[in-house]
């Protein structure tokens, strides 16, 4: 009849549940960061890992926010931009990115999504003191979290910013939104170059989960380079590995999550309300 | 920067879901339960409470069941003889009983589905020594539950069965279910009769989460009465209260989870094979 033995303290049936939502889920660092969190603020709450297939995505979520325990729900590669169709109201990051990271549950039951990532990004290289004004920025991947992560960097007023993406169509549309941002910012459309680049930024999925592939075709990378990498799963990419080995300064996917996981609490336990 | 800060050690992308399905849903042990059968076995894996509305079951249910990363759900109040109709297969015990509070993923794709209430409670009389063979029982509740609870005992060969239900069709059901079970037992349809009874199990939802009623309308109950209560929340139920200030034998719902538990995990970690 020991208790110790036959039960657990961080489940119960009065839990509020978080979910998020990706395909694939293994390399998710959310269930810990963000149940973490909760914890740290005395909730009783837990962000599970909801592995949804891209056939399922339109036919499940809509049931999952039914749950009458659930009450937000993150969104991860694929599905960040896919998801913007299931809140009733955007934030005003999600508004210019056309994506969304989270989506919560208001008191009045209407769902609210805003994006996160690209506050978070910035986030990381303020905490660590490294200047995106004035700085020539690379970046490759203009998907959902590409493009927040664009748009913010846009609003530190970098010198010039060449975005590159498989997609040529996703990386026009960043560019695009960055020159609307800020007029003054030069921005292309090209693969990244090292030579003329202060900050290199990977927002693609290369590299993730022992994809042992470098987002740029080199074999070195100059010492004077900040090169950031958005993956979590592994902590040290190839990319990151790479840099680290030439000398560069480095800032990786989970002080970005750092950034991101407080403010998103604050998001979900005011119902959306409270935006970026 | 300090890792014991910012994560959890028991949630993550690779943990493995299981679910508790049920209205209300505050009440249920499972989640602390299973998962910490799960640890005890070593299992990445953790019990989540899923609070699902009448009205959505059959549209979130299908929803749930192709989460990629879920293996297994869990049934109560009021879904157990519902949910049968989600399994590709019943086990022994559910087919008898008509009712299923179990539903394994297989290996192969298919969800079985097994109930395991009866056999638990039956387990819970082993562990205290407590004969139900030959005994006078007298059952109050003829749902999922208390139908698996009563088949169950009915394979103990007590001497007669009185079989209460405010659904007169349902104790008649369960009746028939006893009879074909052993002709031997004298088997009635009729509300309990606390002076020709031996063990007087309340398997109906009265007394949960603060309901202050009593399922038998006594103010005291004769001290050689063995009294069992499957609600699990709260521990104490009003009838076990009355039952322990009148020095009967009480058996409560937490000791029938206790004897389900292990082998509910085990129909789980086995997709189902492992019937009951």
């Amino acid at each position: 009849m020991n208790e110790a033995i036959d039960t657990v303290d961080y489940i119960g049936g009065r839990t509020r549940l978080y979910g998020i939502v990706g395909h694939p889920i293994e390399q998710v660092r959310s269930p810990e960061m963000f149940t973490a969190e909760f914890r740290r603020r005395e909730r009783d709450a837990i962000l599970v890992p909801l592995h949804v297939l891209p056939d399922d995505f339109d036919a499940t979520l809509p049931a999952l926010m039914r749950l009458h325990n659930l009450d937000g729900l993150v969104f991860t590669i694929p599905y960040k931009v896919r998801a913007c169709a299931l809140a009733a109201e955007l934030g005003a990051q999600a508004r210019r990115v056309g994506a969304i990271n989270a989506l919560a549950r208001g008191s009045d039951g209407r769902w609210r999504g805003e994006i996160f990532d690209g506050l978070g990004c910035v986030e990381a290289f303020r905490r660590r003191g490294i200047p995106l004004a004035g700085q020539r920025i690379a970046m490759i991947g203009a998907g959902g979290a590409g493009a927040a992560v664009g748009v913010a960097i846009a609003d530190q007023r970098p010198r010039s910013m060449r975005v590159h993406d498989l997609d040529q169509a996703r990386a026009e549309a960043l560019a695009a939104r960055i020159r609307g941002t800020d007029p003054a910012i030069d921005v292309a459309v090209a693969p990244p170059s090292i030579e003329d680049t202060d900050v290199l930024l990977n927002v693609s999925p290369v590299g993730m989960l022992g994809d042992a592939r470098l987002p740029v075709d080199v074999d070195a990378l100059p010492s004077r380079l900040t090169v950031f990498d958005a993956v979590v799963k592994p902590d040290r990419t190839p990319l990151i590995e790479l840099a680290a080995a030439c000398g560069c300064t480095t800032v990786i996917g989970r002080e970005m999550m750092r950034g991101q996981v407080s403010r998103m609490v604050d998001f979900f336990l005011a119902g959306g309300q409270e935006g970026a």
